[in-house]
Formats: C-alpha cells, sequence, structure tokens
C-alpha cells in the first residue's frame, strides 16, 4: 500500500461542508467518488486535516488516503482533478511514508478570514468575503488581536455545542488584522482550532471595531471561559481554511 | 410619470443573460419582478444599454424605466437592493429627463475581458475568469491591439448568426491589454459593439498571442469581412459590462 498526500483547494459555497453526509453534496464525497473511478469501483476513505462547514472554503485543505496504485505523485493530481467538478482542485499531490496522517500530524493550521468594509457590497465576491458597511476602529482590533496570541483556554470562543474531547486550550501563534482598500484581512496561526473559533473570533473582533468591547477586555473574556461573553459567529463565506503545516 | 436611471451590477453566473425569456432566470426578470412588487402588481418595463450573454457579468450595466411613484432616486436604489437576489445591486439610480433611454443615448461602452494565465485555475474566480494555460506573447497581443482601435467593419469579429440591422461599422476608442501577476486584462471602449464582438476579438487576440496570426494580419482579417477567419469566441465568463457612458 502506498499513502498519497494531496492539497486541495475548494471553493465551498456549493458544499455542505467537507464531510460526508448522506444525500448531500459535500467536498469529501466529491473526491471520493473520484477515487473510487480510479479504483475502478472500490471505495477509497480519505482523511482529512479537519472539517470545515457549509460555505466555508480552503485554499490549502490537506488530505491523504491509501492505495494499491503505483501512480506517481503528480500523476495522481492531474488523474483526480480530470474527474473533480470545478469548485474542488487538487494543486498538489506526492506520495508520503506510511506514519503521515493528515489530522494527526498537523504542526499549524493557518485560517484567514476576509470582510469587505464598503458601502456597497461585491456581488463578484458576495461567496467569498463577508460584506460589513459599518465604520470599524482598525488599530483597536489590532490591539485586541495580541490579546489574543499565546496560549490560552479558548472555551470562550468555541461553540457550546462543541463536542472536543479534552481540554480547550490552544496556543495561536500570529493573530493579526490589515486593511487594504476597503478590504480587510485577519490571519490566525496556531496549533489548533475548536468549533467555530476562527468565526467567533472575528464576530468578536467586529465588536472590539465597533467599540462594543475594549482590547483589554478580551483577555477578562477569555478568563470567563463561557460562550455566552464572547461576540456573534461571524459568517461561513469570510472563512478560509489558508494552509496546514505538517 | 418619471424616468429614473439605474447603475446595475450583476453576477452573470446564476442567470441565463440579460434578457427576459419564458421559464429562465433572467437580470431583467429579476428587477421588472422587484419593481412589480414595490409597484403594488403593476407591471414595469426595463429598457437596459443592451443585453449581455448567458454568464457574462455586468459592473456598470444601465437601465431605465418610467414610473407613477415620486421617490427621490436614491430611495429606488435601496428599495430595489431590498428586494433584489445577492447576485445583482443597483449601485446608483436618479431622476433623469423624459428624453433620456439607455439604449439609444449610449455614446460609449467599455466591457473588460479577464483571463487567468496561470498553470493552475483558480477555484474562486472559476465564473470569473477564463483560464488559459499556455504561452502568451502579450507584446504581440498588444501590437495587435493598434489594429483593432479606429474605425472599421467589423464583419470579421460578429456572430455569423448575428441579425444587426445596418451596417457593421464601429469605432473602438480603446483597445489594451495587461498583465499583472498572472492575470491578463483586456479593455475595450467604442461607441458600439456587435454581437459577440468583444469575445470573437479575444479568441483571435489570443491566437496573436500563440503565435497563430501575426500582429499585422488584423488588417487583413478586418478586411475580409467574414466570421471565419477570426479566431474562437472566448467564453463568457471572462467578460465583464464594466461601464456605459452617456
Amino acid at each position: 500500500m502506498l499513502k498519497i498526500k494531496c492539497t486541495i483547494s475548494y471553493d465551498g459555497t456549493n458544499f455542505h461542508g467537507y464531510q460526508v453526509q448522506p444525500d448531500k453534496r459535500t467536498v469529501q464525497q466529491e473526491i471520493e467518488h473520484a477515487l473510487e473511478k480510479i479504483h475502478k469501483g472500490e471505495k477509497i476513505h480519505i482523511h482529512a486535516s479537519g472539517r470545515t462547514d457549509t460555505g466555508v472554503h480552503a485554499k490549502g485543505q490537506t488530505i491523504h488516503f491509501e492505495t494499491n496504485l503505483d501512480i506517481p505523485g503528480n500523476s495522481w493530481r492531474k488523474a483526480l482533478n480530470a474527474l473533480l467538478p470545478s469548485d474542488v482542485y487538487v494543486t498538489h499531490a506526492e506520495i508520503v511514508s506510511n506514519d503521515f496522517h493528515a489530522r494527526y500530524n498537523v504542526v499549524e493550521k493557518e485560517y484567514r478570514y476576509f470582510l469587505l468594509n464598503t458601502k456597497n457590497p461585491d456581488v463578484f465576491r458576495r461567496n467569498h468575503v463577508y460584506h460589513f458597511p459599518y465604520k470599524l476602529d482598525i488599530e483597536a482590533i489590532q490591539e485586541a488581536c495580541r490579546y489574543l496570541e499565546g496560549t490560552h483556554d479558548f472555551t470562550t470562543f468555541s461553540s457550546a455545542k462543541a463536542t472536543v474531547k479534552g481540554d480547550k486550550v490552544r496556543t495561536l501563534y500570529e493573530v493579526s488584522c490589515n486593511q487594504d482598500n476597503g478590504q480587510i484581512e485577519f490571519i490566525f496561526r496556531g496549533s489548533g482550532f475548536l468549533y467555530n473559533m476562527v468565526r467567533i473570533l472575528v464576530g468578536t473582533l467586529i465588536d472590539v471595531g465597533q467599540g462594543k468591547i475594549s482590547p483589554p477586555d478580551i483577555g477578562t473574556l477569555l478568563e470567563a471561559k463561557d460562550r455566552k461573553y464572547a461576540g456573534k459567529t461571524a459568517p461561513a463565506q469570510g472563512l478560509f481554511l489558508w494552509r496546514v503545516s505538517y
């Protein structure tokens, strides 16, 4: 058996998220369907670095699978792209050692969130950016970002529905916010993320930008360990799983 | 009666073009449907600067309609946007004089065409750019653009199916091509355009970029006045009606 690692990009707009669900179009189902064709009907199970929700995009999701076929890495890329629909694309494929695991070997994940902070929405980017037409204090948001970096218990910033095993302590290596011509880009790099964590962080940072929360309040929010003190969950369409490092 | 002029932006991806067709989702139908609601069931007919085909986008299409309602221009913008789906947006609305006509008063139209000239496609822009992964000689294309500017009979560059009345002489004020980081942008500004003209021009300029046609051949092609000598019709998704001037 050979193990294949693929980096994939997908537009989450027309998917019910990453993970297979009965009677729903999902990214995992499309890829497994293409692999089944390549394997002449044999079902192949893929493993991802993690799920993404309905409407969330990936620029660099990572998956792996095992195969009996002896095909070079780049040919996997071409074979899969020839079969996949136009909203999923394999940007890289390679043969990896048998101890590689797309989920368990993750060292760092990077998410980006895009906000369009202009009066008018942009019809061409409506599925890839969150249009927020109100005034935001970017410097206050940037100050709040500093309070989020480092190792913290992120219970406040994870969905109350989360069923994660173990503690909710995670380390964020980078939390940044930059504005360019009406577009605001948030970058989150960390050891791991809880369910809905990035979207709740963005929702809370928007509250900071509107003056509803002061930057130092972020420390108090972290200490509270209660979802109800954080801001709203920002909409899915602005979120991109940007990169997974191993 | 008041006459209202609106500048509208739409993502053509999920429309069967601009013009009303039975049982098809079109831009005109969506706007007329919204106007009918505002007018409590009265049917309002809108007039555009011209049609756009299935999959073609508009950043600045212009329409007009007549109304008995005495509402200020900007309130029309808000009322329509509140009712329109997320892939059509009114960027500007104003009351204009009764002799204004969105089609007959056009002084200049600008189209832009976007080509992604990179090895890999971009899943996020697949509906807004034509992915062309082969090498192109941009300087040759730019030289060919010079032969297209000015007043010419554009029969060679219009669909053989065109049913336009009168001659096919048009004046192009600007034909340009610029490359930036793998993206190629074509700009066409002119007095008027024939059916499929921009897409056939782009298809032919791609042939120039691949060395199939030399820049001075463009003059010969214009003189031939025969569609069969021009290049392929470039795909709809790269084309944007950018601006209409009155």
